[in-house]
C-alpha cells in the first residue's frame, strides 16, 4: 500500500517528490469520485479529532468533510482553548489523552512549533491546520492542487504572490512548496511587507527565478497564476502609509482586463475587498473551486496515513 | 422521484398545496419508522452543514437529528458568528465556501433575508431556521404538521394565537401557512402586541374569518387549537404595562377547565412560564410531542431536497 | 440480553454487583476490540446527545468516541449554557425536548442534583457526567477498570488517594465504589483538606479499613495504588499555608524510588504540576491508559443502556 515518508503532516517542505506525485494522484481520483457523487468507505470505522485552539471555521469544516466522504467519524472541539488548556494542563498531555479517543488529530494553535510538540507526544498522525504564524501545509498542498488543475500543469508557470508577503503564512508555505517545480516567482507587496528574507534564500537556493516589485499591474501582464492575499490595516505603523497603498492591491476586472486570458486568479480566503465581486464570475476566478479543493487534497492525507 | 417545487426552504408561503401534501405525508412514513426503530439509510454519504449565526440549540440538534436519522453525516457551526463573518468574509462568501464541502445548508442568521442571499450563492438546497423577524418556515410546517396529528384534520378548526403577536415570527408564519386551509383565527394579544397589518391582510385576502381579542378565557372557550407564545417584558415601553398583562397570558389548568375537552395547546418552545407545568400531564398538552414532530418534519424536507 | 439494574447512570453506589461485573466484562470485550481495530455496529441508527452545561472536553469526545465506536451517530452541545437555558428554560423542558431527538443522553451540569432532575423528565437512558460537586459515576467505573487491568485484582490491594480530599468529587465516587470491594484506603491530604465525615463513615460502615495521613512519602511506601488529585490554591483561606503543603503533594521519580515496584500511578487528568513529567515513562505510570478507558467503559454503558 503507497505510504507517505512520514506519520505526520507539519510543514509544507517535509514532503518527497513522491509523497506530492502520491497526495495529488490520490486527491484526483477522489475529486473524480466526489463529482461522479460515488460513496467512499475508506476510513469506516475510524475516528479523527479537530482541535481548534483559535477558530478556523473552514479548515474545520473542510477536514470534517473530507473525513466524513472518507465513511469516518469526527470528534470536533471548536473551542479548544477554553478547556483542559485553562485549567493549565500541557498540549502533550492533552494530546495524549486525545491519542486515547481518535485515530488522527488535526491541530490548529496559536504558537508556532505546536504541531511539532503534538506530533511527539503521540503515535497516530497529526496533521497540522495552522500553528501560528509558522505553517499551513495543507493549505499549500491544495494551492499547488489547484494551480495544476486550472493550469493543467506547474512547471513553466510564472508565479505572482500578491499583498502582504511578510506576515502571510499561506505564502511564504506555498513559495517553500513551488519551489520545488520549475516556476518563476512574482512578488508583489508595498515595500514594507516584502518576503522575509529566509523564504527569498530558500527559493534561491533552489535555483529558482524572483523578482520582487510594488507594482500590481505590471505582475498581472507577465503570470500565468496570481494569488492574492489581504492586507490589514494594523500590519502598518502609520495609518497613512496603509491609506495610500490599500487600492493598489485590490485585483479589478478592469486590471485584469490586461492580463493573459488564461490567467488564474486564486485567494485563500476569508477575501474582504482584495478582489472585486464582479471578478468571480470570470472563468479563471479560481478561488472558490480552490476552496473546494480542500476537501479532496485532505481525503488524500487523510486515507494515505489512515489506511 | 416526488420533489418539491423548489431547491430551497426559505418562507413558510412559497409551497404549493401539492408541496404540503408531499412533505406532511412523508414526514408521517417517517414518524412511523421512528416509532418502529426502523432505520432509514436514504441520506447515505451527504453531507448537511447547520449554520448557526445566532444560537438554537433546539432548531440545530432537531435538524441534525433528521440528518443522522436518515444516515446522513453532518458539518455543524454553532458559532458561526466568531468566525470568517468576524474577520469581514459577505454572507455569499462563506455560502459559497461552504457549498465546497456539504450538499445542503441550513442557515439560523439575525438577519431578515439571510436566507435569501444565501439561496444565491449556491446551486445546493438551502434551508432557512429563522432570519431575524423574518421567516422560519420548518417551524411552520411542524406546527401544521402537530395540528393534523392532534386534531385529525386542519379544515373546520378554530385556531386561537395567543401572546406577543406584534414581534413572533413564529405566529406571523403559521397564520399564512394555515390561512391556506378552512380555519378561522382567533387573535389574543395586548392591544400593543397585535398582530401587524400585513398578516392579518394576508389572511383577509384568503378568506379566512379571523377575530381579534384581548381576552385569553374567551378565546379558550371557542378554541379547537390554543397556540401561546411568550411575552417578554422588554416589548414594553412602559413596565406597569408589562405587569398589569402578564398574568393574563399565563395558560393555566383552571383556565383550560373551561375549553373543549379536545382543545390541543401548542408552543414552540422554550417556554418560561407561559403555560403552567401542571398543564404538561392534559392529554391535549402537545408542545413536547410539537418540538419531536420537528424530525420527522425536517427528515422529509431534507429527504424531498437532497435524493 | 443482559442488562443493567437501572435505565439512568447517575451515582456511584447505585450499581449492584451484577451491574460493576456486566459493566466491566464488556468493556474488557470492547477494549480487546478496540485494540484489534475490530469494527463494531452495535448502536447503529441509535442516537447520543451529549449536552454539557459546562466545558469538559475530556469528558465529552470520551463519550462521543464510545457512541462513534459502537457505530452510533452524536449530537453535541458543548456550550449548552449559551442556549435555551439562558432564555429561561427549565432543565426539566430541555431534556423532555432533547427527549424527542436522542435515544440517550448525557448530561454535565455545574449542579448537585441535575442528573437526577433529567432522568425524571426522561424515559431514555440518562448518563451523569458530572453534576457539580455531586457525582461522576463513569470515571469511577473506569478508574475502578483501570485498577483492575493495572494490577489483575480489587481485593486485597491498598490504595492512597492523594490531595484535596476534601473538595475532590473524583475521590468521593471512588471511594465510595471501591469500598464494595475489599481494600484499605490510605486519605492522604493536608488537614485542611480530608475526607469528608460522610464519605468516610459510608467507608465504614462497609468494613473498609482505612487511615488518614498528610505524609505521602508514607502512604508512597504502603500503596499498591497511589491516585492523585490537584490541590487548588484558591481552596486555602490563607495563601501561605498553600504555599507551605503543596511541594509535599507532588509525585516525583524520586518520591516513587521508595514505592513498591508494582505501584500504578493514577490522576483523573487533567494535570498540572501534581506529577513530575518525568514519572510518565514509569511502567505503573497508569494515567494515560487510565484516560483512554473511558472510551470501553462508555461504551459498555451505552451498549448495556440501549441495545
Amino acid at each position: 500500500m503507497a505510504k507517505l515518508s512520514q506519520k505526520d503532516v507539519l510543514r509544507a517542505d517535509q514532503f518527497t517528490a513522491a509523497d506530492i506525485d502520491l497526495i495529488l494522484e490520490r486527491a484526483a481520483t477522489y475529486e473524480a469520485a466526489l463529482d461522479a457523487k460515488r460513496e467512499l468507505d475508506e476510513l469506516r470505522g475510524k475516528i479523527l479529532a479537530t482541535l481548534f485552539f483559535e477558530p478556523s471555521t473552514r479548515t474545520r469544516l473542510s477536514f470534517e468533510a473530507a473525513m466524513h466522504r472518507l465513511g469516518g467519524r469526527v470528534l470536533s472541539v471548536s473551542e479548544a482553548k477554553s478547556t483542559s488548556a485553562s485549567k493549565g494542563e500541557s498540549l502533550h498531555d492533552t494530546i495524549r489523552t486525545v491519542h486515547g479517543y481518535a485515530d488522527a488529530i488535526v491541530l490548529r494553535h496559536p504558537e508556532i512549533g505546536a504541531a511539532e510538540i503534538a506530533a511527539l507526544a503521540t503515535t497516530k498522525p497529526v496533521l497540522n491546520a495552522g500553528d501560528g504564524a509558522g505553517e499551513h501545509p495543507t493549505q499549500s498542498l491544495l494551492d499547488l492542487y489547484t494551480i495544476r488543475n486550472e493550469q493543467g500543469k506547474v512547471d513553466g508557470l510564472t508565479v505572482a504572490l500578491v499583498g502582504d508577503l511578510k506576515h502571510g503564512r499561506t505564502v511564504h508555505s506555498l513559495a517553500t512548496l513551488l519551489s520545488r517545480f520549475s516556476v518563476s516567482f512574482l512578488f508583489v507587496s508595498p515595500s514594507g511587507l516584502r518576503m522575509p528574507r529566509e523564504v527569498v534564500e530558500r527559493v534561491q537556493t533552489r535555483g529558482v527565478a524572483f523578482q520582487e516589485t510594488d507594482d500590481l499591474g505590471r505582475a498581472l501582464r507577465e503570470a500565468d497564476v496570481v494569488y492574492m492575499t489581504r492586507i490589514q490595516r494594523e500590519r502598518f505603523a502609520d495609518p497613512a502609509e496603509y491609506d495610500r497603498v490599500k487600492d493598489a492591491y485590490v485585483l479589478t476586472r478592469a486590471a485584469l482586463a490586461k492580463a493573459k486570458p488564461s490567467i488564474t486568479v486564486m485567494h485563500p480566503l476569508p477575501r474582504v475587498n482584495e478582489i472585486a465581486t464582479d471578478v468571480d464570475a470570470l472563468p479563471g476566478a479560481a478561488y472558490f473551486r480552490q476552496s473546494a479543493n480542500g476537501v479532496p487534497i485532505r481525503m488524500a492525507l487523510l486515507a494515505l496515513l489512515l489506511s
